[in-house]
């Protein structure tokens, strides 16, 4: 049975020593002291692995069943949802006029990682419900507002997204469901949606949907898309629930993985649905959600990473096998426990060191969403929809690819479904395509994000990553073993943004070509920055005598590890895009 | 539906204009003529296609089902097996003596890529019949070959391989099954392993299981085991099949992919056995085989990197979404085919270099293998010795890889399991671990491998690629296409085999701690090599205006993307090793 247990102190030490949350400018924060902060996590930490992560085997054995219309979720899954309500964990970081808790999204994002990596299918229904929630907060009418979103911050109601269609994905231009005014200034909705994640389940007493649907007579593609509430069940003037609405669940898909999460076909046949936002802007409303929404889906790659993770841990330390080849370390013992041969320890030592750097680069996400909403700050939120899809990319990637890593040391137990590592990377998989495949989120940064204001934030990135290294190269030891490998990788990053500046102008396909890579040099080289960051922070308490000085010993051993065996990675990269498109666009389709 | 069409014109090039096979002066390769190949090869890939392929999702969605001691294998997979065996498919590169068709085994290795392509699961039940019957020929005394060995020859007795026990996996020295002497001279076996393969199943009326036990009063450890053949049905002195025996299946495993494959506990309560060449040197018999077996492994993973990758070309030519960015590719249709995108072309591209360069490498250890088995040749021994760990690790790791990337451009239906493309991905998984997990490869390579005989083996292959540049460095664009790029990732791996000598002489741990990278490094060189190679059998072939011109051009035009590309990760790989073990080994075991 695998295990997990929330990574608090390590959160902490992002929040208090890295951050320095409290002492932000930023609405909110003055709250974020030590105590409070533990106080939250560790509650909620109990919470989860207590009641949440005991259910995650049994939701990927059970899945979800459709039965006459009705879906029949995991056993225990209703109850533990009726416990994380009961709880108050998903008002957590909603709008306190709606019956939230007010907390900043940095905290919601903390939690939001335990949760995840408690089980990462159940947890993923109150994910959806904030995900609709946020969208209806900033686009909704005052009426709709106090209709819809308070029995949606209490998870009474949950929510879903519906954008996919069987022929448009990425596409959404291609998309045929058609919502008709009526009399009553409310839409007739009809077509059929796919991939609906909680779109169907027995775990509340009502669901709204948001749906992407066209008015008739509206532009063609992308701009004649609007936004549209549709409950499952309409709400009387007083709240009261009143008729069913015509939508239906069509069938449920059989996954790879998330299968305690039901994974929908909707049917929409002249549902009553009520226009959210503006007529025909609707892509845009949707997207005013996707910082947050695609930063919770590069929570899940870390999340999983991190599960993974700790079971390899155990695992390692407990499995005798062979022996140290520098003399016995278990002599009484039959053999050695596995954790003392070199290949085990690289394999541990990457997925330590990618998931401790993601979660400080997350966490400076999310405070950086914090000041641009908090503040309307405009500098934070152009950093951070630059930041976004490499997050989303990298953490979810690397993610999938520390649950294969962490299996891979089980041997053949870790292809065995009993053991779990096969779920957590079944599981991590579907966070690479879902809420844009990581190839978008590739085009999204080189396309869009890298051009966007004139390269204003891609520059000021750099300046920031320059500045941090100027303000500390006077620390020799930090200088040699931090600042240099983020100088020369930060180097290529710039010379790969040159080499599309220039070659992308000529010919686009030159930037496109590399653009994958491009989001991977990138996460090297934020994941390396937040490393230079934790272990200036390290150094700090270690010098001021604060703290187990083991604690930051090994944060220090786990960057150099990082700075050291991951950051030469970039200059490959770069080649590769150096290499520009003629490699890779040289073949006619038809000769595939 | 996924499909799968057997890629018999890239193995004819590999074949008959790489290898040049009938040239060889190897016994039998005269007999491998264009038109012999190609119709085994086609009329095997039609048999493998037609039976097999279809039953590939069945087996995945049914698995295998364990009925009172009888294991049932999914709808299909008898009456394939049947036709298998009727067709001949089981016999073609076994001993003539033994009612074999003796093709060497390169031939048995393409249809071996075919097989697993269409179905991984099903073809094990043969695979590893084979892997059984090798060793009986290689150990077994002429009686015990004629006993066994016609009926594996047909299959009407399948085989397996008993090594891995609950406690003793990688460390087979702490096995603990033990076979007492009779008095007839047979053994009694009595213990438990786990992760057989084929254990228990329906499609053969019996099963040689070969088995490691320790004799009691033997020498301790890996010295003090034995092989022993367990029917699982006696067979008496005329042929004929008597009593059962004392060997029964205790589980089945539900495991991530293979489900069409039974894996099995197998309990041995006093079952007679038949000692396998000589007394405590059953893992020196065992390994005999690892060769052949691991290279059937490293197949396994090109295959299904190749299913894989057809289904997704096939895919993206279809899947409309999005524009070109350098014009309407399909201007009458809603939208261009996804090939048409940069990123999508990377994964493709990525693919079908990767798939080629592993074929032809895979072909070249095979004709390495037939050398060294039918001419007595040391060198090709120890040179495909040096080769297979690098095989095995790095075409199971890049295999996964392909199919998690094929998958990938499926977008979401590629996670629902319906497409197909999550088995192939779930199926390539087990290719990592099995048969020595992809860790204990790289042990293998760089711990012993790469110092046998002095290194001379290792040697050999950098003056084969010397020789290589240096013959061929007059032709231009070779040389700047492909010859100068392999130089370099040669000399990386060049300065990586220094560096263990140097630095691994002082601490062992310098040397394990990079042996991971070394054999991604050594198959970037490895494959490198063989894309030099194909490029100049294209370019002959060009030049000589032989054949298909569009085949050749795409074949230069492929292996320019993996030079441009993918070589040059050998730097990278490069730096990780030559960082050394401090920066793996730093944290104590309880720091993780």
């Amino acid at each position: 049975m695998p295990s997990y247990t929330p990574p608090t102190r390590d959160m902490a030490f992002v929040l208090h020593e890295v951050l320095r949350a409290q002492e932000a400018d930023i609405p909110g924060y003055d709250a974020l002291d030590a105590e409070t902060t533990a106080a939250i996590l560790e509650e909620g930490g109990r919470f989860a692995s207590e009641v949440f992560q005991p259910l995650n085997q049994v939701g990927d054995r059970e899945g979800c069943r459709l039965e006459n219309g009705v879906v029949r979720t995991p056993t225990g899954f209703r109850d533990a949802f009726d416990q994380l309500r009961d709880g108050g964990w998903t008002t957590l970081d909603c709008d306190e006029d709606y019956g939230g808790q007010g907390m900043p999204h940095l905290m919601g994002t903390a939690m939001g990682e335990i949760f995840a990596a408690s089980n990462m299918a159940l947890n993923m229904y109150h994910g959806l419900t904030h995900g609709a929630y946020s969208a209806i907060r900033a686009h909704g009418t005052e009426a709709q507002k106090r209709k819809w979103l308070p029995k949606m911050v209490s998870c009474e109601w949950t929510g879903t997204m519906n954008l996919t269609e069987p022929h448009a994905g990425t596409d959404l231009g291609l998309m045929r469901t058609k919502a008709e005014p009526q009399e009553d200034g409310s839409y007739r909705i009809t077509g059929t949606k796919i991939f609906i994640s909680a779109g169907e389940h027995d775990l509340a007493e009502n669901i709204v949907h948001l749906v992407l649907a066209k008015i008739p007579g509206g532009p063609d593609g992308v701009k004649g898309i609007s936004l549209f509430i549709v409950p499952k069940v309409l709400v009387n003037d007083d709240g009261s629930l009143g008729a069913r609405n015509a939508v239906n669940v069509g069938n449920i898909e059989e996954k790879m993985g998330i299968h305690g999460n039901a994974t929908c076909v909707m049917n929409y046949d002249g549902a009553t649905g009520y226009l959210l936002g503006e007529e025909h802007k609707g892509l845009r409303a949707m997207f005013t959600m996707m910082n947050e929404a695609r930063l919770a889906v590069g929570v899940q790659g870390l999340a999983q990473a991190e599960a993974a993770y700790q079971n390899a841990v155990a695992y390692t330390r407990e499995r005798l096998q062979g022996r140290a080849v520098t003399g016995p370390e278990n002599p009484e013992g039959p053999a050695d426990p596995i954790i003392v041969h070199p290949d085990v320890r690289r394999v541990l030592m990457e997925g330590k060191s990618f998931i401790e750097g993601a979660r400080a680069l997350t966490f400076w996400a999310a405070e950086l969403i914090d000041r641009s909403e908090r503040m309307g700050d405009a500098e934070a939120e152009a950093l951070v929809s630059l930041l976004i899809p490499v997050i989303k990319g990298v953490q979810t990637d690397r993610g999938f690819e520390t649950a294969v890593q962490a299996q891979q040391l089980y041997g053949g137990h870790g292809y065995i479904e009993e053991h779990g590592m096969s779920q957590f990377a079944r599981d991590a998989r579907i966070a690479m395509i879902y809420e844009g495949a990581n190839g978008i989120q590739a085009l999204d940064l080189v396309g869009r994000k890298l051009a966007a204001d004139g390269g204003r934030p891609m520059m000021a990135f750099f300046e920031m990553v320059k500045g941090f290294i100027k303000e500390n190269e006077s620390d020799d030891a930090l200088n040699a073993e931090f600042l240099e490998p983020l100088k020369s990788a930060s180097k290529d990053l710039q010379a790969a943004a040159t080499y599309f500046l220039q070659s992308g102008m000529k010919a686009p396909n030159n930037a496109l070509a590399g653009a994958y890579d491009f989001m991977h040099l990138f996460g090297h080289v934020a994941i390396g920055l937040m490393w230079a960051k934790m272990a200036k922070a390290a150094r700090a308490a270690l010098d001021e005598g604060r703290g187990d000085p083991a604690f930051y010993e090994t944060k220090l051993a786990t960057g150099r590890f990082y700075m050291a065996r991951r950051l030469p990675e970039t200059g490959a990269l770069r080649a590769r895009i150096e290499s520009g498109a003629e490699p890779v666009m040289a073949l006619a389709a038809e000769a595939f």
